[in-house]
């Protein structure tokens, strides 16, 4: 029988054989384990685990919280290997790109080392005559993350991280496709010193779900995922009083201005459109080029380019992507790719034919290059979460910007060009959350924050970075005087001013 | 026939016939005037006129859309009389308690005059090699304000000077009680120099709310008022997909410790326990002291002072407080101190038979005082919002913390005392947004943000300050990078890490 | 007999007639005022007002020292024609453009109302169990300016509106040529509110620098001028154990690209070269052009345009520019245009033997263009200060670049390209503190800070904004902890880590 | 022949046997090594190794840099038996109190990993009409570190991790009394990653300071030490133009109010003055009482916890505290004891005529308490930087806090008391720059700053903290526009008001 993932709760790992799923290898298409799947009763198992750990946490000074995170990213470092194989295993993507979803992930938790400045609150002294004020950034309580299977690490390592260093303890919910690398990581901060139940982590499909949204000791919710599902979480968690903040899908447009490196385009759209097999929110699926000319010649270079890609297993580092995550998800990528030809599109190059002579069971797309595509076409509409650069062409790039500004979601946009004038004018004027400047995937460093605009991001503060301390953290607000014997103030009826 | 207050939209007042509802004057219990009530169709007009001038408005460098507030500052203070005129004539509040709203309503549009201050983004040099990220903080676009009726200046002045100073264009509805006041203000600032649309003013209903929160192009509510109102504009305005931040009631308790200066504490408690009539979300309505002596002393204290309180119209200065805002909330508020008796407490002083011998029609209610009140009343569980001190005794600190802990709200509290280890452990500990240390109304300065914990505040961001930037503008996180043409990179698969 | 400018100390303007010294009218060359020349008597005197307002203005709240500003900038707003026409009268730039020096000076006023927000301090919560420690900014004391005739209005307002507004008193010396302006916006300072002593303005020469130097109830010196000078005084303040700044002088190019907009760049450098007689630290003195193509259609283009600029009387709207300061000075630099005619550059357009038919004893001299200058000519070396557009022509943007950094001077710079990666390129390395990209006076704004990398600055923080706050106050670190009486502790002999 | 120690000069250790001074044991009194004393060719061969390392050093994103420090917080916990017993050997102290300072420099190291976001500059968008404005905060190239012999790894630790972080290359001068320490800490950076040149060490005395101070690549000094040696490091790096920050003496009161925690008191004071032998710059040396009862309470108990006080050798960890640093200083010491007897104090208890049994030639002075102090006094007068408490008595707070705000120094301070209003006034009105509220040695967390007022900080910054990244580095502030074909504007020649 095979081996059966479980969660973790207050420190333990804790197999449930009653509720499994089985869990692939998108490479060989096998199934690999199985994943248990936690319902109402988990949850409220680890809410409670987690909320019994937070008096003592939350008084945990933070420079103490923090050297938990110095010792964990020691510990990340130290287990890469390990890591990366199992986010290959399950999710697919070639070791060398989980290696960087790790270090990104990393990033996050050296962000998070640096909480006793991070928290500090600000203090106005003689707000009024030897009165002072100051507030403090105090955590929730218990708060919980609802995580992608795409970045079974980064994800997860954007959230937790930076709640707990703020002082909060946290439940878990990573997606039960990729569970094992999540899983180990949680170990590792119990390694690193983390106290049994400040993180806790439960797998689960939609009731989990549901019972986090609903679990009265939960303050808050971050959850990364679709559109639909996102908006779901926000109006539910928000509807139980909670805070939120919800990310939701994308459809990434670069624009080609004709002063654009061609050499640097096509070579950063390559990595960019087809690495990870596209299974990235942050992935550039549209390249909107400006003029036929440069059009042409693009995707000329494109095939050019396409040709000597290599697909196939995670653990092969000569590999440039791999599969997609599901049987399901391959044959969705497929039907859009159809879709475009049978709305009017080119394919250039079509990948969805790819059987691969080794995996012929993996669940393989090969890249695939379409031009002549339109606003209306659904390939266009949709997120396709697959290896497929789509190619539109305009006249102007007024005209591209127009397209990107009119397209639901607002997540990441870059644009390439050596014009100073016309990549500032851009930036400016585009409604997207995060912007590349000849930059193809602009997902912001640690330090700043990520997140999108429109219907890409539902709440008010963007993901980890500055933002993420103003999430995990409420405000206190204190104001002091202290009364001399000498002094005896009349009633005052008025609305004070200090 | 009297005169009916309109709504303000797109630089002109727009009176509305067809749809009034009669404004009161507390103070002599008269009709003084109509209001138009607004519907859906009104609050989109406004906000029609909002989204048009959204975008020249937005693209107004910060330092001029800040120097039209240093005006509004100047009109504001040129104008302290009628305003204050107008706030006492609807809501009933003494001349100089209305100048003490209007002053801390200025404070905010001083803060908002720091807009290029404020509004700075984060720089990041070379995040990478050769490569910079930074993060801008963007208008939302429309923004809406839903205002009460208890400080008609002061908290639309919360809102709308901020969400304008950083670019957003503004729809307020404030109350409907007292209207005329707002809407001075709002035309205040077109003559400060504000171009029209960017401010809007439509009195209403709960079919205007309603309006709001479904409006489409409305980005963000915020909202002051009740707890039960304070959840369904949350809950709504986010299913809608908005950000919102709702602040509801309160019930703000004064621990008094045996070593407090009680001539401080009885001074300071008659403001802020009948200041306004006790209908502020800030009033102190419950004193609880710490052990039977002091508690006796400042029963008895506090009787010889309440004997001197002047009740009355608010124009005479001699007044201490005004009536209440209608003659139901009277009965209501009488209706609280009723059942305190009838639930065993002791009515110290009564005032609930109160009837001014010059205004009998106006909705008067003395100051009142109940002792031996128990956590179980329903006087102690319920907002009253009157004159009402209700006094508890307990053993311990501790008992009284537990109390408050409790309580379902979180807005404020203070603490009596001059031993700093209680009043750190105090601060430290109790679960309120806003702590006063021998300061009864710890509301915090316009530079410091002010909200409250549990169901006193739904939404991450405090009003105001600090928080009222972040709450009002989006980040935008810009990553670029100049090619060299030197220099061509080869494609990278993996995730990116700068 | 003509009127003799005073000194301010203490509230009231101090007429001394025993020390004077003529003050011209540069338009006419004729004597129009006589200004008292103050001593170390008269310095100590002011020294002694500002000690004494300290303690009670340290202490005001700075929310109301920020209220005096936000009336001080009404009222140099209310007065701008009677201070255009003082700086007009004893400095000669047309009104025109002491309307900018004007509004440039209000621009650091509006910053200094945020101080309530500038001044916040940051507090950390449980560094370690139940302590706390936090960082105030605390005024100095008493601080002193010395200030050049350059900008006898906003130089000034550079200083002291923050100075003040952080709590410290204020000793000013400006210049003795143009002190009328000055003493002018002290004198409104009083009328916004300010209590006696906490603005003093003292004339004089180096007698009076000298005595600030040495006056040991001075904490801190802020000085702009020339090189020579603020490197003695920056040695000789802080050999009196004062904190110091002390900006001095300038060369500053600008490079010009070959795919730069010549319109723009021409247009731009007219008035960054000649406004205000060049007598600016951020004028424009050198351009520097890419290639001879750009540089023979440059330099074309600056003659046809400069054909047309009108020098003369700064009471007229229509002139471009007005004389310089002194006869010696034009004198000066007539020396120089002629010292690069000698040493091989060609005068393009000479405007040496400038006489002005209306006033031909104004201290008058003309745009003059000159090309081919080469490093080792003495007019490249030195700062002329005068209306003289020096040409450099280079084959390279790096060789453009090198000239800059090997200037001993570092204030300002600027670049001229649509390139993006030119600009970043050039604003990153090359070693200046204040860059301009197609924006030829780079001067920060108000909340920005301003100051020069190598001998353009001597200190450690720059000039008003972020850097003036910081400048003007010394930080107070506090840690608390509060003893409970259970809890003992033993004696701790290591050094604590808390 | 014994040991020599070297200098560490581009990631080589250098041994330079020509000139060396001994180095003691003063546990024994006995020579343990020698040190090679550097001179003026030794400090520009450092200096040429740390300029040659600062184009590619400071090029280095600061993410990068700041794994490095990550890594050496690493080395340094994993080296810390090996460098407590470096310090102990040369300095003294017993092991568990160099445990502690290295744990507070490691604090230094770990602030400084946060680079990444102290390095934020500030950006301004639309400081006109689409013209940007940002500030970055650049590194100055070569500063230098001059160090004392008390905390040979914490102070160097305050130092150079924030100034390498920050992108600048160090040149070290540590004391010559116990260089080891500080030597290794050094290679261990190395072994960090750093690479060679980035920071050197060079051993010596007024020579080798001298040096550093005039040379003309050395950028910024930063000293800790004495006040005569710091007013004069100030005074000259100044004069040749460096910006410089120079703490000096102390002489640390404590007030002992009549409310205060007698227990806490003397548990705190025991260590606090005589731990390290009292020659830490925040020791505390003067005890004021308020009040004869308090005093006489104090001295007894005092008294009696003093007479179990263990002095001894380093390497015990039974001892509290070791030896003076020489047998010069021992003399001095002794000295300072005597000559307060003479002029009329009490010696409570006697220290001065200790004699180890193990180590008669060890530097030991005992234990001293010296009642009935007054301010006349030279041992007052003086910084004694030995194992000796002298104790004040007055009648009044008033008088207490007068005593210490007309003292020359004005470094750290703490107030005994369980008075909130006390403590308040006493922080807020103190003349010091560290103050502790029943904190004996308030020094400031790592993400705080460390410095005192009045002649015990020469210079604007503090140290390390905030502070120390300003003082490492130097704005940059670039303006930019891009100009579009379009639009051309006229020349502008009066001062741009953006």
């Amino acid at each position: 029988m095979s081996q059966i993932v479980g969660h973790f709760i207050n420190g333990e790992v804790v197999v449930d054989e009653s509720n499994t799923q089985p869990v692939f290898n998108p490479s060989t298409g096998e199934i690999s384990k199985q994943v248990s799947l936690g319902g109402a009763k988990t949850i409220d198992e680890a809410v409670a685990s987690a909320k019994a750990a937070f008096p003592s946490w939350s008084k945990t000074p933070p420079l103490k919280r923090a050297r938990i995170m110095f010792k964990f990213k020691e510990l990340l470092e130290q287990n890469t290997a390990e890591i990366c194989r199992l986010i290959g295993e399950e999710h697919g993507k070639i070791i060398h790109d989980a290696a960087g979803e790790l270090q990104r992930g990393i990033e996050n938790v050296e962000y998070a080392c640096g909480a006793p400045e991070l928290l500090k609150g600000e203090h106005s002294r003689n707000v009024g005559p030897n009165i002072d004020s100051w507030s403090e950034f105090h955590p929730l309580g218990v708060v919980a993350g609802i995580t992608p299977f795409n970045f079974p690490v980064m994800v997860p390592l954007w959230m937790f991280p930076m709640a707990i260093v703020c002082g909060n303890t946290f439940v878990l919910k990573p997606s039960e496709r990729d569970p094992s690398a999540t899983l180990y990581i949680a170990q590792l901060l119990k390694e690193a010193g983390l106290p049994d139940g400040v993180l806790n982590v439960v797998n689960g499909g939609k009731e989990a779900v549901d019972a986090i949204l609903v679990n009265k000791d939960i303050q808050a919710v971050s959850f990364v995922g679709s559109t639909p599902i996102a908006e779901y979480i926000y109006r539910t968690a928000t509807a139980n009083g909670k805070r939120c903040q919800a990310l939701g899908g994308a459809k990434n447009h670069a624009i080609v201005l004709p002063d654009a490196d061609l050499d640097n385009v096509v070579n950063s759209l390559l990595g960019a459109a087809f690495g990870s097999s596209g299974e990235r929110c942050m992935a550039l699926s549209v390249a909107v080029a400006v003029g036929d000319e440069i059009a042409d010649k693009m995707i000329a270079a494109l095939k050019d380019a396409m040709a000597n890609l290599k697909v196939g297993i995670h653990s092969d580092k000569q590999n440039d992507f791999g599969p997609v995550i599901t049987a399901e998800h391959k044959t969705k990528v497929i039907g859009h790719i159809k879709s475009a030809e049978q709305q009017g599109a080119t394919i250039c190059v079509d990948g969805s034919d790819l059987v691969h002579t080794d995996y012929e069971n993996g669940f393989y797309v090969g890249a695939t290059l379409i031009d002549g595509v339109t606003k209306d076409m659904s390939s266009y509409q949709a997120e396709i979460f697959g290896p497929v650069l789509q190619v539109m062409r305009v006249k102007t790039m007024q005209e591209a910007m127009e397209l990107i500004n009119e397209h639901e979601y607002g997540n990441g946009t870059c644009i390439y060009t050596r014009d100073g004038e016309a990549a500032r004018y851009f930036a400016d004027n585009i409604q997207v959350g995060m912007v590349g400047i000849n930059i193809p995937l602009p997902v912001p460093v640690a330090y700043q924050s990520f997140g999108g605009w429109k219907r890409s991001l539902f709440g008010d503060l963007f993901m980890y970075g500055p933002d993420g301390v103003r999430f995990f953290t409420r405000r206190k607000t204190i104001t002091q005087r202290w009364p001399t014997a000498q002094i005896r103030e009349g009633a005052q009826f008025s609305m004070p001013t200090l």
